[in-house]
């Protein structure tokens, strides 16, 4: 089972979605890289039981992806922010640099 | 109960998580406008019965949205990109303002 940054950004978008322990599970093999013994062990479950865990939830996240695409969504938008930052540092006009910039932070903020 | 633009907003991001009989109940009350009896008759069902799993399936979309805050973010996404647009009407250089504008329109079709 390859750790994915796919599974970081599902975990980001739909995790409040998950029951605490899904999540908690989650976050300890794909964010603190744990490997399955070590999660396993202070819950006193077996790694094949962690890792068939994990797999359930991937499942429960992919399907909220499949269904919503907010993940996908709010990728493309950072690009697209990304893009326009890049762009807006060639207005000349100062003032307005400054109006077009700050509002770009915002867009980045909401993401 | 008011019809509410909340709810269209609400059902356009998460009515996918929705069963088949929840999402068309509620755009047929939501978006097409029927009356609670006239969304009860074709399925006999009574008006009691419509309201009643109308409120449950608001109770959902509310639940998603607490958790979630997609509608939240589009809107405010949208905001953003509105002003956006404005602000680069005041480009002076007419290549540098097309590439932004272009940008843009490439981030509000992804809300």
């Amino acid at each position: 089972m390859a750790k994915e940054l796919k599974f970081v950004m599902l975990l980001d978008c739909y995790g409040d979605l998950l029951t605490e322990h899904q999540r908690s599970v989650m976050e300890l093999y794909y964010c603190e890289d744990l490997s399955l013994a070590e999660i396993g062990a202070p819950l006193g479950i077996t790694r094949q039981a962690v890792r068939s865990l994990i797999k359930r939830t991937e499942d429960i996240l992919l399907n909220y992806e499949e269904k919503l695409g907010f993940a996908d969504r709010l990728e493309k938008m950072r690009q697209c922010f990304g893009n326009l930052s890049q762009a807006a540092e060639d207005i000349n006009d100062n003032t307005l640099k400054k109006t077009i910039t700050d509002e770009i932070n915002i867009g980045l903020g909401l993401l």
